[in-house]
């Protein structure tokens, strides 16, 4: 067999020979498969890292009732054979529509000095070209290409919604909130099409990397934004996750923080029970199916056909 | 002084003199004040309960800096002497048209089940009459008169577009676990102006009891019902604290309860930081205003003045 | 090799090469045997359910150590050739002496109305059927046929002794709490040798069912037992794991109900001290020797030989 | 006014205007009143120590709606005129049949090596006086004189019917177990009437004060006891609270263990519920009345009058 | 009586009445003592701020046996004649000696780029100036004037003796990071007499705020700090709390930030046993006494008189 | 091949085949390696147990990758042939040295009481040759010959200079603490290239068991010392580990019992941090790198290469 791969998962192992081998996991549009390349040369480690394409020769061999590669020949794939469409399943939405939704709720935020602060994000060409293209976390939700856009517009769209009902809260808050509140996602995942963690990410996490993007924005935009602006929507970065347990020092303090929260919560479970529907059925009888799922750490359960 | 009240707590204890008397709680529109009755009967007792209105005699006196009522005559109130807009703040809303819109929704479901199933309470003329004016919570969340219907009027329109937005999802089992996940607490919770627990709400919780509701409800309608709906709709009622610690025994397990939990503890919340919003502050300076919250264990914040 | 199983797991799993197989685990009296059934048909799925008997054909080969069958011929075992006693081991007690005794104290009790409600359950044809076979639990205690029937009659002879000794309880309330405390499980367990969940008893748990069945019974009796007496019975049942952690939203809120709780929870964990004892030893030394129980999460000890 | 009292709390405080005064607590058989005395002297402080008698000279005032006596005159009551009749509650049992019982079950341990240390603990005088006097607690459970002793005696009566039950038990050990499993307590609480904790017994806690009294036999006794039997009433010891959080840093890890934690356990909720039922009712209604206890940490509940 | 007085708390109440009144807590050298100001204007709920100095004519009277000042007149102080040596206690240590080590102490650090970051500080006057006066905690440790610096210095010594101990470790890493763990505490933290929380520290805490900080000192010095080391240092902030439950959500990842958050934790713990220590005993006997310690949350031990 | 080999770990199995092997770990100084020992004799079972030396002869097989020696013979090592330095690392330090300065600083103690309890154990052979020898755990940290030695005298070490910076600290009390704190471990673990627990260690902790052997040596000194200083002693070691989540059913109650929690638990991190920092990096970037430490639950990072 030949072809060319993206390397998912490259660890650098020593047989009890004393030899070096690489075991790879590879992915294209039809799903993955493991790979073993034995006697690995340091050439090989560096090209085979996780993120990158590699042009593979060897065969296919079962192990443990599980087909695997023996891979013979190991190399950089050219950038002029890598086809996207074959390493990516298309989003089922346009990317390009959403950003440029997303865009226009921003722009239409009717406090002004909100307004400011998410033209400081837009007019930020590295950060809005991550963003808009980056995953929202590496497993729990939209952990693929495009996700993060995926879930800031469906948080902002949810959020018009709620701001009609709670008609009482300030609109702009809670739109810009919920924008900014996954920005520090930007620094602390990875890759795109294999979302991992940056040292960065794990050492300081996406809350405090955010308020730190959010404070420079602030810094430079100086007296055009009230201080107290600023503090509630680091504030609002600082709660979205609730409690302690999950990683906010504080809760959510005023009522715009609260709808943050509970919308993103919501819109990260959503996304897991619709992939997670496709797992295998762990129990079924005439009262629906049930597997299990790691992701939100319990059964889920599917109605029985009609 | 001279003057009816409603009657908010009421305390029957002994003095060290060995005599017995009450210490009361005594309401109207304009707020509350204490109450002392020396050397009270057993008539005394039995008139001053709690939800009960009574005509009151005595004089004002300083207490610990607080003025209260030396009670030197105490009877139950003529019921033509009640002016019920005396002791009751108008909501800020219409019952009658929230009842309607409610009903309205209920009789849209597309699902012929679960539409069956709704008309089933609907026609249920106790329950029907204890829901549309008891409250929804003690303390918590929309203790009034009213506020049940308030807060689930408030969750199934909010329901609508979170269904609109999540169009995957089963609308008529989002709406009617709504208009079902606080059902129980028509037993629960027993006065209105004055909301306090039932003993039977006390041993059971609501959640129990609005699944006994249901489960009776099933039964009558027998088959025509699918057995795996009644299943789901007490599921939803179960999981909708969504976890153990907060009374539900088994989380959401399907993406319709999750909503339900998501709407609801955010509605809850809301009324919160609504209500709360009167506190006193604690803390204030050009950043803002903050004040403790009981109900939400937490400190609330206001903005500054413009 | 060639012979008759009962089916204790199977799982439909998909090779890398794209076909289809079974992973079956089968059991007799004398053990259990994995098993794969190699490019398997839908009707090997629909044969070769957990809980069925099976007639195999096949070789054994060793797979990583340890013996497995390799399935050549697979069809559902004729009901004349399955021998229950190769199945089953015969419990070590007398199940249809238990249910006589079982059914002795309930018509022993003392309180005529928790006289009428024990006798609602026992005219239930079908519900006594299912508690006198059915096993106690999955894994955790008594989970073998006949395990729900054995497990309920030990806490109702100590409960006697008990209220013996604590001669100011309410006897008849005690022992007809400790046969309804776990009545749910008939709903919420499946299969008698390969005790399993239904996905009822998964997304209720039998504290909500055996409550709703409960209040059935309570509903067909009407004013013959008074309202007060069922919600106690309701509220023993609810209580019964003592706390939210382990799925009881209220704790035990009379005396009754903290006894009903303190010997069943003994009594299951008497039941997986007796059954771990088994274990291999992962320490042993002059002091005794310990092993590990996964039922119990903590390591258990057995004296040295004298 | 003129008595002789049990101070039962003091509390020497420093005034605002700098002079010393008591804050005391007295009691006799039928209840207990507040005192101060104004201007004490060290001599004051010195008398009126928890657990001694005064005698005392003054004037009952009213303060807040309770009585309280202003002290004139206070003095260490002459021993000859304090009739302990007046400050006891005389139990509701005979203190010297229970420990007669006691005694007898020790002496009868079918366990050689088990009744040889029973004996020493029983030939061990200044530990049987204290033992067949003290309390169980300062507050939780048997918190009077003679409660020790009544809660031993209790589960061991309780422990020989569950021996009965689970007949493959070690009986003898269960047994001694229970004798033991509190014998720390003669050191960790002080006082009788007023039952307090020392403070070596807050330091250590009556768990660790029980073991090194076991060693101290167990190292008199040499080898007469089997090393590993001196280990297990020692791990009974220090696991009869089953968990850490509870103050066990290791769950019993045999059967035994778990039945001594599963008695005393119950046995400690037992006499709590027969206590709290004392107080006042906070809620009532026809499904009966609860009450809120402190030592419980819920509501309790009482049937409604026939 | 006549007066100056710092303001150590003030509330303003409206009495039952309808009047407003302003409770005060009022201190000086001497200790503190409540006051009310009955019909208070708005002025003097302007003037009597928590931390201003008031000059107070009134008379004293016993309110609850607990002497207050009735406020007949009330003004600011005129700052002439308030005397600083009257309303603090003079520390015991000397604030310039202990600033000018701890500047040696950072100015000698062997890293040059941690040394730059420090430089940064020291250069930065208006954060020194706060830094060396504020408190290090409203309640919990060091709440006084001069208290940052002493918890500070204090804690950088013990780090020197630590690093000696620990020489593999990163030197100027662990001293920098002690310096900076709570200096988001000159923003969190108002007043130094009467030390309170600034709203914006309530809403982000000083973790947050001191990494703001840093970030900003780091965008200043650009590429003269590389990268990674900003990212220690404020990983080293992030994690001093050691646990989310703490208010930190990443435990120390490096041994460096370990060491951090085990001094300062000791050095907050060590100074409050000191404070403590003052409390009047609550059991008191042969073996020692104690006292029960609300910032340690535990009983505190003190050994007998020799 | 054939040698000998320290046995790591023994497991007796049985095959599917009925028949009995031994899967063991063999140790050396060049690392580890797995072993099969198939149809196994008890004579095998009894020769090869963790801790001993066995003489070996085979082949190696690879096996899932991983070379494995299959057994043909097996015996236990004649002494003569075991060559302890083929078997043990040497220590980065010297045992006889550190040991030299352990006792000198407890013959040092200013104290002359917690002299003499020093001093007891100091002259007690058994337990000083264990000590001086054995391992301080199995797993967390210093898990290794002398590796009991090496942290109790690295933390008395580190005890002297807080107690020079805390000069008010009882100094006497703090170092013999620190001596006594892991004392039991000379019963609760056994061996010492190879560490596990002992069946008592399991039943009862290090915790309970030193306090134990410190209650024997203050029974036989007596009145030598006074009754409080062994309570605190005692005190000390029981609440070395905190709290009672981590095994010390109570805190620190005195700055002395404080010091020692806090020394104690960063040597044991910070030997934990510097083992795992051989681990192979699971992320790595310009940032650093970082590897998962089972033992401290945590990522730790390296900084990247200069």
């Amino acid at each position: 067999m030949h072809g060319i791969y993206l390397v998912s998962d490259a660890r650098a192992l020593t047989a009890r020979n004393g030899k070096p081998y690489l075991a790879l996991t590879l992915k294209d549009n039809s799903g993955q498969i493991g790979a073993k390349r034995w006697d690995s040369s340091d050439e090989d480690v560096r090209v085979a890292k996780p993120g990158k394409f590699v042009e593979i020769g060897g065969q296919v061999e079962l192990y443990k009732d599980v087909p695997q590669i023996v891979v013979n020949s190991l190399a950089e794939a050219p950038a002029e054979s890598v086809k996207p469409e074959y390493f990516e399943a298309p989003p089922n939405f346009d990317p390009v529509a959403l950003k440029r939704e997303l865009v226009a709720m921003l722009r239409g935020l009717e406090d002004e000095h909100y307004r400011v602060v998410a033209e400081a994000y837009l007019n930020d060409e590295a950060f809005m070209e991550r963003f808009a293209i980056g995953p929202a976390a590496r497993m729990m939700h939209h952990p693929y290409k495009f996700g993060l856009l995926e879930h800031v517009h469906s948080v902002m769209t949810l959020g018009q919604s709620l701001c009609d009902h709670y008609a009482w809260c300030n609109r702009s808050l809670v739109l810009l909130g919920l924008f900014l509140h996954d920005s520090g996602k930007v620094v602390e995942l990875i890759g795109e099409n294999v979302p991992g963690y940056s040292v960065e990410g794990e050492l300081l996490g996406h809350i405090t990397i955010g308020i730190n993007l959010l404070d420079r924005k602030l810094q430079e935009l100086g007296e055009q934004v009230p201080h107290h602006k600023g503090v509630l929507l680091k504030h609002i970065i600082l709660s979205h996750h609730e409690n302690a347990e999950y990683g906010s020092p504080k809760p959510p303090m005023l009522a715009e923080a609260q709808i943050v929260h509970a919308i993103e919560a919501l819109d990260a479970k959503m996304n897991a029970f619709l992939r997670e529907n496709e797992l295998p059925a762990e129990q079924e009888d005439a009262t629906g199916a049930l597997r299990y799922s790691k992701l939100l750490k319990r059964r889920i359960y599917t109605p029985p056909p009609k």
